[in-house]
């Protein structure tokens, strides 16, 4: 290809940041909207228990299995996902870093616990019932990404919030942190898929209920699966994005 | 924190390249690596269908079906992997691009023509079987996955193999296709995890071969899902590693 001459040039060049000022999106809009779809997924996960599953208990019942969903949910996909985008807010860019780490970890170790719950809904579900434990694919995913979780949350507070850990370790360790963040959130939105598919077969099985046949509860129950799935590749390419990181984030040398 | 001094920062910094040079893997080793896993992953899915599910044909039966998960195991996501990973090839990096671009493009081809034929696999067996089609989330995921890879490769081929592209918007639209080049890759590997758990719970009903007595097909399943699961994280984490991107592969000008 002829290189352009320097008139062409300056008018893709004008062209180019004029489509990517257009482009541009702020970042706080942005949060707003990715909120309310993760309290949109919380509400239908919710709704689907509650109006189609038959409720909340924690009598051992199908009923407590029905925590299973909405506590993965919240914490493994919507409250890890907020935990994922502090370092996005333009505020944490100055001033003391402290306040934000111990938010970042705080929201992280909400999402950890609530995930836990959730396992202890499903485990106690299963005991109650006699139903074998982590037999299916959807527990042997599913329980990896906690398993990649906690050492993500244990690793990431030795390493960022306790004092000792030497400058090079936290240049050397920070870009795994970060790709595992966004790694593992999609390891839970795969997990939450799969686990939504299972149920409904599980659940739809009779009659004119049949999964096969669509009906109210399926189109329902997918339709949020699709939702999480939309939130999760939002929140992976919000992190993606240069412009919303924090300036001289990649240089080894911006942790100190 | 207080700032080191310079001896402590000279200590700090030899420590950190000491240990970055140690953790620099070659990028030749490591594809050899995921060419043997992804081989892995196509030759057990065969296995899976051959030596559990009865083998294949083409006549309708749930041997029609089988075609499925191998076609979209070997396309979707080992061969797709292998197109996506053709520019941290070091050769690729000087002389004419063209030749490169072909190969990238023809690979993806290739992924997207077993992806249909997958996908006919299923439609076919299900219309011989009087089975409703896309009624469950996995097929939802995974239909939108193939959709969104169309789509991907219809305007990879128009902005990058095409002449009339400007450079403004090859430039504009490279990092949108580098982003959904990892998230489709992931969406595959998610929707062939729902697949074959979905399968799975189809397949294992009967007394004492239940899927949840964990029989050896369902180990076996369940070891090829993390498998995949494993493969298209190390992709994703190979495309992302900046080691091994094309030198100055971000700037907005490399495109030409």
């Amino acid at each position: 290809m002829a290189a352009p001459s320097d008139e062409e040039g300056a008018v893709g060049s004008r062209c180019h940041h004029h489509t990517m000022a257009m482009l541009d999106v702020p970042f706080l809009p942005f949060c707003a909207f990715l909120g309310t779809l993760g309290l949109l997924c919380v509400a239908m996960v919710g709704t689907w228990c509650q109006h189609w599953r038959g409720g909340f208990s924690l009598d051992g019942s199908s009923r407590t299995f029905n925590w299973h969903p909405v506590l993965m949910v919240a914490g493994l996909v919507v409250l890890y996902g907020a935990a994922a985008l502090v370092y996005r807010i333009p505020n944490t860019w100055s001033g003391p870093k402290l306040p934000w780490k111990v938010l970042h970890g705080s929201l992280a170790l909400g999402a950890f616990v609530l995930s836990v719950l959730g396992l202890v809904a499903v485990f106690r579900f299963h005991n109650a019932q006699g139903t074998p434990n982590m037999y299916s694919l959807h527990s042997w995913m599913g329980l990896a990404t906690v398993l990649l979780f906690s050492c993500q949350w244990a690793a990431g507070f030795g390493a960022f919030l306790l004092p000792w850990a030497p400058a090079w370790l936290r240049a050397l360790y920070k870009p795994i942190h970060v790709f595992f963040g966004s790694t593992i959130l999609l390891l839970s939105v795969a997990s939450c898929l799969s686990g939504i598919n299972e149920k409904l077969f599980f659940s739809l099985k009779n009659g004119t209920m049949e999964y096969k046949l669509l009906p109210a509860e399926a189109v329902f129950a997918n339709t949020l699966g699709l939702l999480i799935l939309i939130f999760g590749v939002l929140v992976v390419a919000a992190l993606a994005r240069p412009s919303w990181k924090r300036p001289d984030s990649d240089s080894p040398e911006s942790r100190q």
